[in-house]
């Protein structure tokens, strides 16, 4: 057994080859923006009396960036060390697999968003956009959790980016759909990408590790840490890259809001659902965060606070119950094994945030929104708008998703199914000896 | 016991009232502000030439907002979470009724504030602002943590964000007053209303649960988690909304500097007053912070870094003095049981943060402050503004606030007394496991 | 024993001191710049047309300056809690020691930057710098982690504020080095300085503590906060102080792709090096951080994304090697005993940085950087610029900084070795029992 789990060759070879190629792809590929070259960017402020440096998209975006950045490293990583003896591998490997897909994930979106003269500009916005999309395989990672090796995460990150990137250019680029947030592109898709991989690795006799799959007290609370920042930081999420003025104020607004009216509603539920009346901090670790998943795409348009609470006490509730009642279903009949329960604050959530997304589009107009129509619905510009039509496409987008997500999960569960990646044999899944010196 | 404390129905009950009437009320009454609207903020720029996305106040205020925002969430958590068994209660219900907190300040701050025909506008401002009154609540459930219900608790927020509101309203809009970081308005008030509460619950017993009252080596490392991230933060939370330019820049240095000098007499006096002369994580833990407190009025005006730095120092020292030598005597004596010292880190550093403020204001003049004056001192522009009678208006406003918060205090024990709230027995109190699956 | 060591007295009458001394020279010569200042701030906005409240300096720098001391106060401190009874004196002595320093920076770096009319002006910028300044000497205390009195980590931290101050005088001012991420300043003088002291403390006897010089599960979670908090915010420690526009921009992307890089390469190379093919916490907690260090020097300058790639792959690399290899050795062969392996993280890296930045600077030209050149390297406007004289003095600093390292490494070393401290017997090393209450 310790000689088809080993590292020892396995993740050299595939981090080493991995980075190599990057770094390749990289030299030949990216180039600084208008904003981050030295040239570029002076020359723009010598010929335009209008941009100064205080307009350079870094003071309208970094703060956002930092938070995007510690949602996916300390929120993602935290939040998965509530398993007793797994916590460095929920850091460890949340850590390498996001410090891989983002640099990926710039690659295969400067490619599809548009490159310039065959080159991929990179900045701030970029920065955060492969932040998203790293987003996207942690909540993946969150469905496999303790039952994988890192070589094999890292081959599942290499097929995901890949088909996060094209369903996001099938959605921004040819559906003109909004979704600044990513409740579609990012929650939905990974979620259920996760799930359909979690059901091809399905393993019957994983209750051989059943006694860790659970949390010991201390544990619980690194994981709140995880959860508090990303609850915190999530209006920045949803904010990070619309466009610049009331929008990403309203969106970070919104955001707050919906995530408030969520938590009241998570330890509502999380007291009604148990016998005694007490809390579970299974619930209030994710089922709280869900508020934020589902005012991903509605979040940037006129969806109010008020709007905001409902949908946020929706997401909380629908999240509990599901932790209660349908993850245990899940594994019992469709054999889908979820750790951190994802279905729940990812993928349930990040529908409804789709369909709100939809119905709130379909229900804008000027009179609503004025001049600022536009600065939310960019086909306004194009003529292309009308309301209906707009909330069409946000619906037809979910559909594409899915799609995406279920035949992109199927091929990738597949290709990991294969007994090359050290995967951890069912009686030493959630234990970190196996991967780690403790 | 299991039933008289049971949250089966108490707590979800509670949780879902209060939600339904936040979000019916916010439905009626809560807008979008100029700057966060998109028909509002879109025509403001069409009609004037010097309103540009940069100018909006999200820029200026939303990344002092996020550090408040962590303040209140981990900061407050995780502060509290250095009892051995009462992690969960401390982060989870601090997160509860935070959540609810925020909401409800919206709307009585909004209200207070004054009302837009009507109707309560929303933006970056007014999301500090809910911030803000949330962490009144919070200091003051440090004065009960481990002693009270969640329910309890929330009931606590609802008067307790009502009364802020008022005080804030005659210390701000009625007196004029000058308290940017909240000396008076966050931490005088929470801090007496909370001893206060704390004092009619009164519990003779409490020695029963004696030995789960206090901490075990992580859980200290857990809260200084906590500490470290108020520490860092108050920079942000005394400038968050002072005026755009000198002033905002000015308070956050001031801070800095106060809480650089508080740390070196925290560290002083607690090898001081230790008969071995070794550290206490608990005065560590709090007292360090009291420089954040004792600047929170006098911040913004011209204090001078020099003069920050003896008020942090002072504050530091009388903060760990209290914890050594007033609190076992407001306990044995005045049968005030303040779990978390919150009269050491709160009570007199708001006291003396109060004076400091009024003796500056006194001592302010325009050769100092040139056209900042204004900035300053919103009064200046009505031409009421002298300094003489602007330092009397700010000791009046220390006088207002402790009334206040006694007689709320007062008032919200009693209500909490009643035994419909399922309080844990003296046997269980700082224990999660009341509460929580462990 | 307990006489020797004791901090009843010690620690206070040098706390106390300091502090008073600090106080009076702050009153003394510390003075609001013109961002600061009520007067001179508005004074400015009156007579310019182009100075509005948004081009405060707060507004370019404090989002950066709040991650730089998140990482200051969260990432070295709980960095250094890997130790099993070792949590409260790492965070606790670094929070006392970064309290100091800041301070005494504020009045070193401001003497030797230049005094204006007498003198120091202080605002954001100079907070940043007096953050850097005590990151060197927070390395230098991993150096020498659990072997220290806190009397003896603030007697070094004197030493090596004042020897930082004159280093990077030298520099700046007199040899115009580029050095915005402290590549040389920062890392390379605290690695060496803290090398040396340790040197000279050198104990023969230390292995009489060794069973608790080593980490136990939970306590390499806690540093996994610390490790993760420098490398997200390592992006905004490179930037914080370069000029506005385009070069901050470019200088977090740099970063950021550095850091990637080297964390692959990490985990490659410690799972190469590992006979079991296992990871060591060690290498993760530590060597994934040195892509932040290598860029400090060029990552301002047209570094590009590639270039920073494989400057962090080499850093990642050679930083595992030298825990695994060359950490040994040093303590074997030069009685260098170095408890966090600075000489890894800090040392190496940072010497390559400074080679890297050199190189980078010496093939700049007026066709790469138009006129971006100038904001990047200052001297150009003087005229006294050419592109292999600037990559000389480049070289020069990195020499004059080694020289000040090992000098003041070994004049503090020999000043702490004074047996007036109380510092630890062999036997009570890595023991936070001594100095505190558990």
């Amino acid at each position: 057994m310790a000689e088809s789990t080993s590292m020892r060759l396995r993740l050299p070879l595939i981090c080493i080859i991995l980075e190599v190629i990057l770094i390749i792809l990289f030299g030949l590929l990216v180039e600084y923006n208008d904003d981050t070259h030295a040239k570029l960017w002076n020359a723009n402020k010598t010929h335009s009396a209008t941009r100064n440096d205080y307009e350079n998209e870094f003071y309208y975006r970094y703060p956002s960036f930092q938070d995007v950045h510690v949602m996916i490293f300390v929120g993602f990583g935290f939040l998965m060390t509530f398993l007793q003896r797994y916590g460095f591998s929920s850091v460890g490997f949340n850590f390498l697999i996001a410090a891989f897909s983002l640099q990926w994930a710039t690659l295969m979106q400067g490619f599809f968003h548009g490159l310039h003269h065959g080159k991929i500009h990179v900045g701030v916005t970029s920065m955060i956009n492969a932040d998203f999309c790293t987003g996207s395989v942690l909540i993946s990672f969150g469905a496999v959790l303790g039952k994988t090796s890192p070589v094999q995460l890292l081959v599942m990150a290499i097929f995901e980016v890949t088909l996060f990137a094209i369903n996001e250019f099938i959605l921004v680029s040819l559906l003109g759909a909004n979704d600044a947030g990513g409740s579609m592109t990012i929650h939905t898709f990974g979620a259920y990408f996760g799930l359909v991989v979690t059901r091809v690795l399905y393993r019957p006799n994983l209750d051989k590790s059943k006694h860790r799959n659970s949390s010991v007290y201390h544990s619980d609370l690194f994981a709140m840490i995880g959860t508090i920042y990303l609850w915190m930081f999530w209006p920045s999420f949803n904010s990070a890259i619309t466009n610049y003025g009331d929008p990403q104020h309203r969106t970070a607004m919104n955001t707050y809001y919906s995530l408030a009216a969520c938590t009241l509603a998570t330890f509502a539920f999380s007291a009604l659902v148990n016998p005694e009346g007490k809390l579970d901090m299974v619930h209030i670790q994710n089922a709280a965060l869900a508020g934020g998943v589902a005012v991903g795409t509605a979040g940037e348009m006129m969806l109010t606070a008020f709007g905001s609470m409902i949908v946020g006490f929706l997401a909380g509730t629908i999240s509990v119950l599901g932790y209660k009642y349908l993850t245990p279903v899940l594994e019992s009949k469709l054999k889908i094994q979820d750790t951190c329960g994802i279905h729940n604050l990812h993928g349930m959530p990040g529908v409804l945030g789709a369909v709100v997304g939809a119905v709130t589009a379909a229900l804008a107009s000027p009179e609503e929104y004025g001049q600022g129509l536009q600065k939310v619905f960019g086909d306004v510009k194009t003529g292309d708008w009308d309301p209906q039509s707009k909330g069409g496409f946000q619906a037809i987008s979910l559909a594409v998703t899915l799609g995406m997500a279920l035949f992109g999960g199927l091929l990738t569960g597949f290709i990991l199914k294969l007994p090359i990646y050290g995967a951890p044999p069912d009686t030493h899944c959630f234990e970190d000896g196996l991967y780690w010196e403790v």
